[in-house]
């Protein structure tokens, strides 16, 4: 990427939870933009985003879109990114995409840049956003693989609604009224009601038995920490929670870590923070997760029911920053880091 | 046990989630009874409440309530079993024990009746009803148990408000409509807010990182398994859901069991109902696991992350019924069924 004062931003999806988010990021972080372009479909143009006190106008998304644009972030799902992408890079825009449609090809670098920012060195065009949960995975486990190799993941995760949309988070605020008010919920956006219940990943489960979300999360951390043939199951589930997903985990080890060794390993590793208070029962939690940057991580301890040494822990992640628009923005503050 | 055409029942605890649940169970049941006398501290006598369409008076319990009692449910804490069981006992009553102060008693047997109802041969006096992730755990493993050999378990709960009292359930509900409201909720049962927000089970953490209520899973899953040595890693985790808790496992197998074989094993389970349908992503909900004496199981798959042959399963089953108060009746049921 050309090194520059500012930087002119494209934004596909903007009407979008995710790329709400991406546009305060930007404002949060004061990332060095002289142009933001906000861009959606036909139904949602004209919509109006507030951006540092005015209001954006987003505009219909074409190939026509992105002349004169250097960055452009995608999050408007596999198909729209499949459709425009190729046209950004076209008109020689560097493309983050947080939509699965390019995670899991070989040449295009998949990442979380506190685990694999060396990816963005070799100068990519076009940079995929991981997956929700295993953006927030690989942040606390990639610290603990450089420092013990490892060898068995088993997961098992309490997704928030913001991971569906901003209408699956308005769903579960109007069927939690619905359900305190005496009446039956109505499920539109999700498939089951989401108040006061959880449910499996709401996404097509295959002939392994595997859902679509658990197939992601499992792929993406083989592929982020470089461990093609990793043993790793998970178990996607949806909680009613808003912005924040959390993970009990449990990962087997090469060499033994103490719960000490893991904790300095952690307290010092970038964008975790350390909440592991075992006096006072402080863990991480969605609600404390939520708008931070960083990830929560506790509960570890030793286990070794794996058979190999090993810990168990407890992850809280923002699923809107670092699950999304904060790796995103992240990603792309490092490339105009490294710019020359 | 004295077989009778009717008996004379006592619940202490009767104002509790569990007690009120035990009597409603035993109406439901339609247990023959003649008599209930419903027990609790001095500052709950005097409530009243229905069975039947009548109302029953909740007298205070004493060390001399118990005469003429046949069966007796304790349900008020580990230290009013302490306090009062021995002068049940003495009374002559038999008692099923839902509190944690006798469950890990060499001699005491820990039943959930489609696991281990052989030790309700022995004609105890005094049976400890298990823990609620454990008896509802229990149900789902052991036929896969029986036929294959777990010898690995990793679970993480999603565990409801119930577990923690009427109060707690009330909490989450109050909690729910001051956050809808624009307000901060205000935690005083829990010692997090539960509203929209998950945390690490509420019990004291040990120097091993287990809280207590992991320890109860793991130690009373193994007593109830006959594996006293089973290697099996828990995380205790609460989510804003009423009634109902669930589990996501992983186990180890000493023979592998396909899909198809699990299910075919679950399916004639007692105490299970099977709900694994891929198809139609219906896999066990809380809501539709509450009320429900049976508990959910689904999410059925075969999983060799263990470095062994496995499963991977999920479980939703009512906290206050298969969890409480269903499996106490239930112990009841086999003993007055056995009675001569």
């Amino acid at each position: 990427m050309i090194k520059k004062s500012h930087y002119r931003i494209g934004i596909v999806g903007a009407t979008g939870a995710v790329g709400r988010e991406i546009l305060s990021v930007i404002e949060r972080r004061n990332f060095p933009e002289n142009y933001i372009k906000l861009m959606a479909s036909a139904r949602s143009a004209g919509t109006k985003i507030p951006f540092k006190g005015l209001p954006i106008r987003v505009s219909e998304v074409t190939a026509a879109s992105f002349d004169d644009l250097d960055i452009v972030f995608f999050s408007a799902g596999a198909s729209r990114s499949r459709e425009f992408v190729p046209a950004a890079l076209e008109a020689g825009a560097v493309v983050i995409d947080n939509s699965s449609a390019f995670r899991m090809e070989p040449d295009i670098p998949l990442v979380v840049p506190e685990v694999n920012a060396q990816e963005l060195d070799k100068n990519p065009r076009l940079i995929a956003n991981p997956n929700c949960c295993a953006a927030i995975l690989v942040t606390a486990l990639a610290p603990l693989h450089r420092a013990a190799g490892i060898n068995r993941i088993i997961v098992s995760t309490y997704q928030s609604a913001s991971g569906a949309g901003a209408q699956a988070m308005h769903e579960l605020e109007e069927q939690t009224r619905a359900v305190l008010a005496g009446e039956k919920p109505q499920p539109a956006i999700f498939p089951h009601p989401i108040a006061f219940n959880l449910f499996s990943h709401n996404t097509p489960v295959g002939d392994d038995g595997l859902n679509e979300e658990e197939r992601k999360l499992i792929a993406e951390t083989r592929k982020m920490l470089s461990l093609p043939q990793l043993p790793m199951s998970a178990t996607c589930i949806r909680v009613p929670i808003m912005r924040a997903h959390s993970e009990s985990v449990t990962i087997g080890l090469d060499r033994p870590l103490t719960t000490a060794q893991a904790r300095e390993i952690l307290s010092s590793a970038p964008g975790v923070r350390l909440v592991d208070d075992r006096l006072h029962n402080r863990f991480p939690m969605p609600i404390e997760a939520s708008g931070e940057l960083d990830i929560l991580v506790g509960r570890i301890r030793e286990d070794n029911t794996l058979g190999v040494p090993g810990l168990s822990l407890f992850i809280s992640g923002d699923q809107l920053l670092k699950g999304a628009a904060w790796n995103a923005v992240q990603i792309a503050e490092h490339l105009i880091h490294h710019a020359q």
